[in-house]
């Protein structure tokens, strides 16, 4: 069965045929609907709210002609509250559906319903562990705004140590050749260890640069996060780290005509609004990319059910 | 784009085709469905509950043969709790949906996600603001219930000075030759002076009258709304004004047998359940009217994209 | 108008045509979608969560090719939280909707709502009164998995007091030939007298068994239920109750090679993991029932109206 639980779990061969049918959909998406998926039901079982993603899934399956069915707080509304366990819920859920779209604020929990469930489950995020789609839609905004997934050069920038998105698409990026990697952090939230030991092995060449403006110069992709307050011991070391992180106009005339900056959103002041009407903010298309590279992991997720 | 901000954004030519619009949905309702949105998604992105505006628009939605993406509690359950803007939202689910309903608890919300929106931004009410579609199905109830949209009088009774729905219902109505507006409202909550000299400079007759029994016998319809205990100093001033304004049986016998009382709901004990038996009793009639003038905005807002 | 209240209220006539119209469904959701409701809407009016209930009503109206309006928890995010009436706002969304589902707090709310309702309501539960569509699913999970609805033994067990899914199905199986009725259930939580009272007069033979080995020898379908803490007086006469009725490998080993083990779910110990694979284990596929079980009413209350 299709499950898509881990980005580690995607060959460079499943990714190029992914990104092949995400093109296609979007193509698709500028011509009309499919009603490729008519009469099929994509439960939508979020144990945490997570509006973002579960619209972007839920307008993916209405693109397909399919239904949804959903929950946007199953932690308090379901028999979760009962104490029933997460594998009930999905073997009962699992006999009303064709696929399972799953958040969950447990790590692991995603891998756990796949093992049980009769239909594929596709994880929306599980806790502080992996959030493949989002990777998926950050990979296909690369192949579409930069028309290529290999010979790159990405600034990931920001909390790259708490900031699930970073790791997951680290280790698709970790499948195509001639990836460099610049990893632009605050001392305090940096790549981790594993994941850095995970790209090099498989040939990225990774490259620490604490001066944005250096990345800048460099990358054909900076990849944004959101430095959070928690993550600092003292208010100063967090505004500190914060302001050296910014993407605004000064950033924009150092970057090259075809590089592109990207972010996972929400966004809140580390790019500027005025950088939004630069051609090169690609964060906004990035999002709207989630809807055809979710249509195309439906498709592949029924249809070969 | 086609953006329903404001009631007073609607031309006297604008609001007779949406009436005949809404009134070929109404006809339609009672043969069967539309297909005329298939393939087409409406996001009903509501930041604070009202269950009853939501479920209209979606059931319009649906009889057009169109889709629901949906949140009923945004202002919890979205990135607005992380601090996104209204307007990054905006540009992020507009890149989902084809239509955009907005339910906001500021005043102004609308017209800012309409300035950011690339599709187009339906209005479901912002705070204290407008309510421009339940403006438009009090309309149309007055036009389908009475006959015609001029020649009238119409007596507001109760809270005029907080209720929003009156404002916007006043607004359109001045666009019409012959409107008599009777103001039957408690001194604490009188209708503001901005919505009357609106009205007087658009030609429309504004006359006071503070007992009800004597408006009841002149009008060809009464628009009750609900007295709130809030808006009074003290209990006892409450409840004279409440207890002024109540539609029921005593009423009924002044109305003239061609007059309706209408009412946005809910409705507390400002009209006795007897009352609703009474043929003349157009408020149910009048949230329903809700799914076919959402229908005509809905169609109008879709197709001309 | 075709409603569902109560359990009571079906013949054995017409529980016999339900069954048969399932039985249609359920061979028809291996097969593929219908589209017999297409166009029609379905309101779910959850004044309460229940998102199992709720997602397998929407999944059958989905398979019937209908649409669904929908809100979770009415009672925290409608009007009624304004003072709204149940039946005021029953007024409002059967103007909207062709068939309401109604889940609700208060015992009678259903038999309230579908008074003043213009379309059928199916009730979904109203607080500690019944749950006849729960009901109707266990029957046919009886029909399909044993082949027959009469000349059968039935071993209630655990709470027989506040289990109102239990009640239901004793209504429902008092209209069959050849009903035994075993009631194993602690001294804290037996069958009300009024329920035992139904069941004879209708010609049920009632007997009552502390020990559930002696019970899981006798009966044809085992129906556990969970014991709950907070109806025991002591911590342990609590886990004494709980102990005594729990399903695990011993009681399999006793049980009949053509026996089922029935549970309306969510459970949590009482019926142990390890039981799962038994194939006599129908407790997954009785939810699963409950699809074509509310599609054959969902049809028949729309296409009748």
């Amino acid at each position: 069965m299709y499950h898509v639980i881990s980005a580690k779990a995607f060959t460079k061969d499943h990714l190029q045929k992914l990104l092949q049918e995400a093109n296609t959909m979007q193509n698709m998406l500028t011509q009309g609907a499919s009603r490729v998926l008519e009469g099929k039901i994509m439960a939508a079982l979020f144990f945490e709210p997570s509006t973002r993603t579960r619209l972007s899934f839920e307008t993916a399956m209405h693109r397909l002609g399919g239904n949804v069915i959903s929950t946007e707080n199953a932690r308090e509304f379901s028999s979760a509250i009962k104490g029933e366990t997460l594998e009930d819920t999905i073997r009962v859920v699992s006999g009303y559906a064709d696929v399972i779209v799953l958040r969950h604020y447990e790590i692991g929990a995603a891998a756990r319903a796949a093992q049980v469930s009769q239909v594929p489950v596709l994880s929306a995020g599980d806790g502080a562990g992996e959030h493949p789609t989002q990777a998926l839609l950050d990979l296909f905004t690369i192949y579409r705004e930069i028309g290529r997934t290999e010979d790159l050069t990405i600034a990931m920038i920001g909390d790259l140590m708490y900031g699930r998105t970073v790791h997951s698409l680290v280790y698709m990026l970790s499948q195509f050749p001639g990836i460099r990697l610049i990893c632009t952090a605050p001392q305090t939230t940096p790549m981790p260890v594993d994941v850095i030991e995970y790209a090099t092995s498989r040939g990225v060449h990774v490259e620490f640069e604490q001066d944005l403006h250096v990345a800048a110069k460099k990358a054909d992709v900076l990849y944004q996060t959101r430095v959070q307050k928690e993550r600092f011991k003292t208010l100063e070391q967090y505004e500190m780290s914060r302001d050296a992180y910014i993407i605004d106009e000064s950033i924009l005339e150092l970057m090259g005509q075809r590089s592109i900056i990207m972010h996972p959103l929400p966004r809140l002041g580390e790019i500027t609004q005025v950088v939004d009407q630069d051609p090169r903010a690609a964060y906004f298309r990035q999002t709207h990319y989630g809807v055809p590279v979710r249509m195309a992991l439906l498709k592949q997720a029924v249809m070969k059910e």
